[in-house]
C-alpha cells in the first residue's frame, strides 16, 4: 500500500500536474476504466494507453498550468483514495466558456484501482458546480 | 476497520436514509467537524450532537424519502471512505427551487474520520452540479 501511495503521488505530479504524457507508459495498466466520473467526456469508457494519453492532452489543454495538491491518501489492498485540491488558469476554450485567463480552483476525490503496480481505473467526484460558477462569473464580465 | 465499516453502513441506513435522529446518539463523537463539503451550509463548522441532529433534520427535509446506497467502502486506520449513490423525491422548497415532486439522483464520496467507534467528522464531494441540472430542468417546465 505504501508503494501504491508513492506511485500515485508521482502519477499526479508527472502526468496531471506537469503534463508529461510519455510518463504514462510507466504508470498505466494496458486497459484503464473510468468507472464513474460525472462530467468527464470519457465517463464509463475503457481506454488503452494511447487513448488515456489523448484524454490527458485534451483535459489539460484549457488549463495548461494546472496543479494538483494531494490532501490525503487512504489505501486498502489494491485501492487508493486521494482527496485533492486543484488550480489552473483558463487559457483555452471550453464549450460555452471562451478562454478567460481566470484562475480557477477546484477540489475533488478519487478512488484509484491498481493491478499490481499499475493503475487500471478510477471512480471520481469533482466539484464541477464550483468550476461552473467561477467560469460563469467571469464570462458575465466580458 | 471491519467494525468501522459496519458502523458506517448502519449510520448511513439509520440516520441518513431512515432519518432516525435519535440514533445519532449511538454513532457520533461529542464534536463532529465538517472539514470540507462544498455547498453544505455547515461546511467548515464543528457541531455538537444537538447541532448535528439539526443538520440531519434540515438536510433531509426537502427529500424526506431519500435513500443512500453504498457502492464501496475503503478503510485505513481511523478513516473510512464511502462511495455512494443517492435518490430522493423533491418534496419541500430549496432556495431557488420550490418543491417539484421530481425524483432526483446523485452520487458522491466521503471520507469519515473515527475516534474509537465514534464518527467525528468528514471530508466530502457530492455531484451538486448534477442535482442543480435536474432541479433546473424541472423548474423550467413549470
Amino acid at each position: 500500500m505504501a508503494d501504491h501511495k508513492a506511485i500515485l503521488t508521482r502519477f499526479f505530479q508527472d502526468v496531471w500536474t506537469e503534463g508529461d504524457v510519455d510518463a504514462i507508459d510507466g504508470y498505466l495498466a494496458p486497459r484503464y476504466t473510468i468507472h464513474h466520473d460525472p462530467g468527464d467526456p470519457w465517463d464509463g469508457q475503457t481506454l488503452d494507453v494511447a487513448g488515456f494519453k489523448e484524454r490527458v492532452r485534451q483535459s489539460r489543454a484549457p488549463f495548461p498550468d494546472q496543479c494538483f495538491t494531494i490532501h490525503e491518501l487512504i489505501a486498502e489492498q489494491d485501492k487508493v483514495v486521494a482527496t485533492w485540491y486543484w488550480t489552473g488558469t483558463h487559457m483555452d476554450d471550453i464549450p460555452g466558456f471562451p478562454a478567460s485567463g481566470k484562475r480557477i480552483a477546484m477540489s475533488g476525490m478519487t478512488v484509484y484501482y491498481f493491478e499490481g503496480d499499475r493503475i487500471a481505473g478510477h471512480w471520481q467526484m469533482t466539484d464541477r458546480l464550483g468550476v461552473y460558477q467561477q467560469l460563469s462569473r467571469h464570462a458575465s464580465k466580458t
